[in-house]
């Protein structure tokens, strides 16, 4: 169960992009974002909150998962990314997945923070 | 987008403990966490791994999601509790949702951390 969690909140996100306020192209933002990454999808799951559009959802990996959350009325997104390293190491590929989804964002501001997970005796 | 999160990673659990094994069992365990806590699931998914029984799994909440990864065969669990701020203060309510599956997960050893995210100016 070691393993890496990354988080990246996003603040001013360029208010034209589409994942931000659509939820359809959240969850293909994030299914893209595992594939090119090379982790290993186990199911998904995406919600539509009413109103401004903003959405959550998640990926469920066979290495833990990936966490998104929109607030566009505030143009705002957070992002959870966590890796076990069970079987194999997995922290190239957090990082892979965590860059691809945030560049994708066009945020303004980032807040970054790593977690190594399960490391105490 | 100002929000608390949550991270408890559980050692030892009681290789008797339903959940560590049942993924239906963690489901309900799950929901009834975020029931007792007075929290708002939009949806639930949640993964069988083949083999030992591991399982992992989320609720999406309005307040942003719980998410839990079971590893039978070392009597481990990860669990993440992240709540945001936006309209209400659910700095208790995410303490007795991760409380509540703490407890019925009987861990011998627990790495509890909290982090404050979306915080910055």
């Amino acid at each position: 169960m070691n393993g890496l969690h990354l988080t990246a909140d996003l603040r001013d996100c360029a208010p034209s992009t589409a994942a931000l306020t659509n939820v359809d192209a959240l969850r293909a933002l994030c299914l893209d974002a595992v594939r090119e990454a090379g982790l290993t999808p186990v199911g998904e799951l995406f919600h539509r909150f009413p109103g401004a559009g903003g959405g959550t959802g998640v990926v469920l990996l066979a290495e833990s998962h990936v966490a998104v959350h929109t607030w566009p009325e505030m143009n705002a997104v957070t992002l959870d990314v966590y890796v076990c390293n069970f079987g194999a190491d997995n922290t190239a590929r957090a990082h892979t997945l965590m860059n691809h989804l945030q560049a994708h964002l066009h945020p303004g501001r980032v807040e970054r923070h790593t977690l190594h997970r399960g490391t105490a005796p």
